[in-house]
């Protein structure tokens, strides 16, 4: 059988992008299963789509090949690369760092060639649609069976594009994070993991600074542990840190979007009250 | 050959959810195909998601396994829970009414299991994905051919939380329902069928009253039974009574949105006027 | 093994229409792969999806059954048709232009039916969703192996309707179009090829005027050749001339959407300055 491909990109679901790269693998490797992994990285956004990859990685079959493509690059003379992990799996796409996370989380790039094969690309090759014409090819070819070596030439691991994970900076009783993605619920996603929380000592009560002004959290397991409509601390499925509310939006509710700081704080206590 | 999973929820297509519970379906029954009837139920709601679950029934594959995840007391004690219906289609979501229509469109419950299987689930289990660490795995799990009693133990049907179907309030010349759904073309939905209709003589001219004022429409077949532009009653394909306007959107032209009251009434016959 | 299945249509992914067609689809050719091309073609915007098809067309597998569905005069007296042409490419869908173009991409129609089995059809066929009870059947009957006759009886090719692609008007140093089509990152696709501005000796500096304004653009083969934010002339992966920004909404910039008019000219040389 086939390796499944996983497939993520920014080009969305409104044009016919990421059908025609479905199509560009169904004649290649027929058997090959595509699971969308994802195709609403907001256009261009590196960071969000290689975050995206990286939490999947533990939940990918074995034996998967990753495409991925956000590429603002296309038609340069940016690299198109394809990357067997330590883990098993093979990640494609641009070497513009888009992958790079994911390699982290695969145990590292064990060995990488750049894309260059006539024979894998669709051709001609168009200036703009590099997922159709050269990485949906190259992932149905390793899908099918072919070795990393038919794709192109050895490429050093180390002249590839990395990005770091995003961290929080971390205090006694304060954690300064930033926001790394707001899902469909408008849960917003920290740049903190529960150990950050923990180390200062944000375990209960926490106030939450940002940009548009402070509320009160408490930190708990499920959304379901505070009231409908409430503001929630707790370790999201991936194991970041997030701010959710009960039945309703956080993004809303805070006014912060991807990118901005965030300031969490345990809050003092009232030292008239004795609890 | 695994049996095919069709799979609804609230996860919505913008975050890798849907598509991270596919990847946890491809590593457990990687020969299952699975389908994604939709993910855009509105977050949280479950009578949304249980009425397009029920009216899917009758087109599923006879072995399907229809997992279903809108999930607000994720993490909560609410059961998981594995239902084989008499019909032959197991389903699979919370026990939060989700299901509930799915079972009695596939002539009820036979048999029910609440999901505690830790060799089941996806290890560790989060507080707040259960449709990746649970459902997606029991439904896999049943595709590749489980035993329903290998997720957990039985549970008694009659303990289950069961939803009404929607019904409309019918007289002499006058049916009172609610906007059960609006699709993307603005159809809307009523919570009326052909009997009710014709119970109440609504079969040609009719008048209908929502909360923002009235208008005339015409009970016919299709859409293009009416002149482009106007608002047309018919019986959709799903056997509710519908508000449609040919080649344009009946939810603007009436300003109306799921949840909302509606009255049908047969126009009275101008007296004066012979016909 | 069961033909490839190549889906596209106006349903959107909101509601359970193409899931329900996907699951009809699988009760009848289980084998058959679907591949969603998109179901984002705006509402009844037939020339939209034929489009589309079009384009597809030199991508797609060459045993695939393309399903088309756009269709706002279901329920009338507008046939249902599959085509199979001299690429060997099968169509199915209303006969209304949708599949015209594409037919003409695939070497034009070598013999047509109208679909009127009652065998094929989803029984009782609905008024208002041929999609999944005319042609989802249909196509997953040529998928799994059914001869074209096995649908209905043969139609003759002339008698269908027919679409025109659409054209540029080309004279020196100018080229007037019209706006095709929008993608998700704003890019506009214009209604001219490399021949049309080439032709117009459009290859290098461009004046773009639109319904709101005047803007300069340069010629290149792809967004990076110009600087971020800046606007350029390309020919996009489809053959179609296109304005884009670099990492930016070219629609946006323009103000203009789908069916406007655009104009093209050579920038004139100012005479007091040499290059």
């Amino acid at each position: 059988m086939a390796r499944p491909i996983v497939f993520l990109s920014d080009y969305g679901l409104e044009d016919g992008f990421a059908g025609t790269c479905h199509a560009v693998i169904a004649r290649i490797a027929p058997d090959s299963q595509v699971i969308d992994l994802t195709h609403a990285v907001p256009p261009h956004e590196i960071v969000r789509g290689a975050l995206l990859l990286h939490d999947a990685v533990p939940f990918l079959p074995s034996d998967a090949v990753a495409l991925a493509v956000v590429d603002p690059g296309v038609g340069t003379s940016r690299r198109g690369i394809a990357v067997r992990t330590n883990l098993g799996i093979d990640l494609v796409g641009p070497d513009n760092g888009l992958l790079s996370l994911a390699w982290d989380a695969a145990d590292g790039a064990a060995s990488v060639v750049e894309i260059t094969s006539a024979v894998v690309m669709v051709q001609p090759v168009s200036a703009t649609f590099h997922g159709r014409d050269v990485f949906a090819p190259a992932a149905a070819h390793l899908a099918r069976g072919a070795n990393l070596d038919e794709l192109g030439p050895p490429v050093d691991p180390a002249s590839l594009v990395s990005l770091e994970l995003p961290r929080a900076e971390v205090t006694d009783g304060r954690v300064l994070a930033t926001v790394i993605g707001v899902d469909r619920f408008g849960n917003l996603q920290l740049s903190a993991r529960a150990d950050d929380l923990d180390a200062a000592s944000l375990v209960r009560s926490v106030e939450v600074s940002g940009s548009s002004g402070r509320a009160s959290a408490q930190r708990v397991i499920t959304f379901a542990d505070v009231p409908v409509g409430d503001l929630a601390l707790v370790i999201d499925s991936w194991g970041w840190a997030a701010l959710v509310v009960n039945q309703g939006s956080a993004a809303d509710r805070l006014g912060l979007a991807t990118g901005e700081a965030i300031e969490l704080r345990v809050v003092p206590t009232d030292p008239g009250r004795s609890t």
